[in-house]
């Protein structure tokens, strides 16, 4: 049976667009899915255009576009997915639901909370579906952590602790800003790791044990001043936080501890958080993404043990539609499971999560969390 | 530039057929490549033939065929590449060389060292370049080992201990034969865990350190009599050897064990070895496949220990192509490695391991190993 | 050559009392030392004297006292050790220096700062040498962190991050107060997981990298009453806090995250830190407490990785003493370990570390988190 | 109630009779026992007396002799424990016994089975308790996957492999025989690894899952001369074999691989075994001495993995007479545990395993793989 056609027009041609490129050319070959999306049109602002071009050869993105309003004003156009930096998501986004696109953003949704808020508003007045890519949802072994918080494994929540760490920036010599390294450039990115990584600490938390009432927190910027990317010989200070720690309690009475850098020596993309819940406790680890760490405490005493589930096995979360138990899949799959979720949504008309509405508070508890690093109290998430 | 284009003619559609029709689907976006791969046709039996289409439409092969000699012999086809069970390897590889096609074989190469020796004897006397397909040699970790012994970093070798662990055939209720389980019937897979597992195994040892002198081997099959897949409801002998363990004394001197079996609860691909030389140790563990452990005695006495590396980073082999530190690559890429390996070696001239040649020894092993079980002897490998 | 005999008086003979009993029954047989420890007598409450007699027999303490005034006044005692409750510390460490002589406590040293001062200020007055028992020094994969940092191995610090989690007392159906469980109960323990866990991951901190300038903490109380040990059926409200966490900034820069819980299920004695320095990484946990983990950034690109550092080599502190490479020491011998260090330091007159006066800077931090967990603002350390 | 004295008389000062001494001091401390250990008298070569002395000073032995003869005879001696070179094993062990003693010895039992069977024989003629020190049975995690076997976790063996693997006499310089390094004279120790270390392996393998059927064996010497420790500048071939490796199979129909080697760099102390059942299986590691590894194949599909059972809780093998959850015990231990079991097995009069009778299976195992190494052909267990 013939396959629906969904025109996607990719806004950026970045690190983020190859694995969206990635995800589009191969979603259909391992999901069994009634849409399959065609690789329309790519943009990029028109100084990148020396890139834009050999990046939609190589991917096989049909056209090109320089200015983004064009793009968004497409007819052929059905789904317009943001990977551009963090401070052109809110106009684009936008202007695309206007034009009745559905709406697909890159993480961090916006650049605050109020920019989120009219993102999604914008696409539930255009009735257009959307999307945020928080990709590491799809991490099997993270979808199976929530499968079984579902089940009812770990029973009443008492802690959370997540940890976001990476060591790229530690050197003085890296630059900031420019095309590579706007994530280093707080008008650009908004925030530094806050937005960067504990954003996705935070999505991944709520999504498994719910929303957070109040946070305290602390933010450091190590080097306080790099060079320009773009400007050779022009030093700036850094704006962004370097690192940043948080103490919260969820609504649901839950303790927890956040922290993200990128000055810890040896982690390159340790993205981790245990979970002790009364009747068990998980543990999981990006660096080993194969795997989680599972405590039941309902097993007998003498044999009672940490697991490490080998998430590879057809019984789990996405895993049958690859290779088989022990095969393991990496990186760029939680893009595609995440795309073949979107897809298969859009195919039953079932809530795809998450939303920009979903986004709204990951947004809202990254601002109360740097609000909190300047007041020194701890402030309530809002919303 | 345009590429120069190289036309595939795949034999077979089952797993393996999957996963060659992603490399080559893949390649080209993520090496530069002089040859780009174009899927000019996909043939299985004329019996499979309702699963060869669906294959073929959606892995994008533009033509099928269901004789393996018509496809042998068509001009628009410049690679063969079979990926059909073992015992058709030799007379398509010796057709398909006859036609002066590029032959690439999946592993075994063939069903003892006589057909090996003879598919060598025909790229060769044809001219044709050829590979046997042993992914595992591009596991990024794999590579990494190679290189760090070819750097004299573990220094003389004493020790060689290898594994290679399943667990899905203990149920008795398995059947065997079939299209999906032909890996159980000797008839078609010249034998069980020894071609299929454990040649993965020796072929990385050769690779790593060089040729076998002789073997001592036992072999057992735990479920006498299984259901064949084909013919419900009739039992047969099994006739493979579901497990299979030797010791080892490689021409270099050093002392190996290897062992293979599907009967090892709980290990569900766990390809690993251990190396240790006079001046460092190795160890990898296809479960864990993006690590490396390493010993190295020179550090210091007080902080020397086993290293584990994360083989993700842009100083390890393939990995600067893939994402960026921290993020994994997964089973799949080891062939996607392998076959721009391949094609740079089209490219350069140089020399494309392992070769048909190459393949020889890790067969004339196999053979040493099972006729040693039968005769309780050490066994010289031969060649 | 005959050995200095050094008259130990024991005040306490519970869980603790055992530990030292037998430090001071193994001490002189591993290590060389000038001063031998004679049990001289053992003391605990009258209403415990049931117990304190079989103690006493069992490690071969010569005599017993019921009074503590006694203990302290008696002239065949050189040592007072003080192994009772928190709340007994202050007086019994006071009197015991008036007395002239060496005391020792467990830790935390005191219910608070203002009476670890008193302490200190009395011992130093009485001119006596003096000790907290914080044991987790002595684990050798802990100093041999210590070693490592003064080396330089991990050059500037960024960040501290310490966690020490159990799970005992998840079950509602836990008394509190008593003989075995004052841990419990606020007016005996001063508080709950702060003074007995938390002060442990303090005292290793500060002495790994030094003071803390202030903090900002949550405390919470899970359980909200319980049984009292020794009055079956009655219900009392729970004051102490079953779990604490908070952020620090350390006096050099770096930040720092603590947390303790006895609520993590799976987790029994997970005392674990990580620091991470611009040269190199270290971590421990003690539930692993034979290895250290170490990144050193100094290695080759390729090869660099997390170490696991075996600590159990006649290189690494302490080890030479016990049995030979692999073969690893438990939790008993951090106790044999700090005593042999304070007989070696009585011998050789140089400073035995943690003194009481180094044990007020781990009270006034656990003095400063439990008050910012009630005021909800950053804490200076005080001192 | 007062103990029953039982007076011992030691065999031996060099690292065994520290281990022994140690046990006997702290057995009575934390079990509770009706028999009492007195430390009677050590014995030791008339020139190793400068050893001597201090040793029995240090360890309380009250007297001390040079003539084992006369020791065997004394009256005042219960017990003639035995932790002399393998060569004297049997000599004093049935002179003891003539004698009427109690007679413990260190493993290997004997040199040969021929002198195990003599030393069996006289020890039930005499009608003395006795048994081999194999101390790693006590390992609570070995006694736990004892245990667990028992309790018919495993199901039908298929697999055992074990390896037992050092790396301290890699270089040319150790020197061979003498006091200390006596393990590396052939006439003195009887063989290398394969007495010293795999009859440790084959001792637990038989205990766990039962008699052995038959090997094939493969050794190997790699410093083929070494200097004499006795006789510096002296050099001498070196008769034992550094490295040993064998297949078997047991009388259960299970395969099993066994390797040690003193030439792993960087493995200490690597004694670790797995073993593969229909239901479960079971690795361990005396590295990592306080962890079982265990995978349940009845655990939902989705959430089974393996476990890592710290064991460390009361409700595990001897760890209630120590301390608590989550504190570990190490090397020393074993033997306390070993002489615990010995004298609760005195009081009770139920068997102590492993006797010297149960002694002759593994010196049984011991000479077929020596000798299989050298016919090259798999050898019969005799016995």
């Amino acid at each position: 049976m013939a396959k629906k056609k969904l025109n996607i027009g990719l806004m950026g041609c970045g690190f983020m667009g190859r694995t969206h490129s990635n995800a589009y050319n191969k979603v259909n070959k391992f999901f069994d899915l009634e849409y399959e999306p065609v690789l329309k049109a790519a943009c990029a602002r028109p100084e990148d255009e020396s890139k834009l071009i050999p990046f939609a050869e190589n991917w096989g993105w049909q056209s090109t576009e320089t200015d983004w309003r064009k793009m968004v004003e497409r007819d052929d156009i059905d789904v317009i997915d943001i990977v551009a930096p963090n401070n052109t998501h809110h106009d684009i986004a936008i202007a695309a639901a206007k034009n009745g696109k559905i709406v697909l953003s890159e993480k961090p949704l916006a650049m605050n909370t109020a920019e989120a808020v009219e993102m999604a508003e914008a696409v539930e007045k255009a009735g257009v579906a959307n999307m945020v890519w928080f990709n590491y949802r799809r991490v099997p072994a993270i979808t199976l952590a929530k499968q079984m918080i579902d089940e009812g494994r770990l029973g009443r929540i008492f802690h959370y602790r997540a940890k976001y760490l990476q060591d790229w920036t530690i050197s003085a010599n890296v630059p900031q800003g420019g095309q590579t390294l706007w994530r280093l450039d707080a008008a650009v990115a908004g925030s530094g790791v806050t937005g960067d990584l504990l954003a996705h600490s935070i999505d991944t938390a709520v999504w498994l044990i719910g929303g957070m009432d109040s946070v305290t927190a602390m933010t450091e910027t190590f080097i306080k001043e790099r060079e320009l990317q773009d400007q050779p010989g022009v030093r700036k200070p850094v704006l962004i936080d370097d690192a940043c720690a948080f103490l919260a309690r969820f609504k649901n009475g839950a303790l927890a501890t956040f922290e993200s850098t990128r000055y810890a020596r040896g982690r390159k993309n340790q993205n981790c958080f245990e979970i002790n819940g009364e009747k068990g406790s998980i543990f999981f680890d990006l660096e080993d993404a194969h795997q989680l760490q599972y405590y039941n405490h309902e097993d007998d005493a003498h044999t009672v043990g940490w697991r490490t589930i080998l998430v590879t096995d057809s019984s789990h979360p996405y895993m049958k539609q690859w290779w088989v138990p022990g095969c393991v899949i990496g990186y760029e799959h939680t893009f595609i499971n995440a795309l073949a979720d979107f897809l298969k949504g859009l195919e039953t008309g079932k809530p795809i999560v998450p939303t920009f509405r979903d986004g709204i508070e990951t947004q809202a508890i990254c601002d109360a969390v740097l609000k909190s690093a300047k007041t020194g109290v701890w402030e309530k998430v809002e919303g």
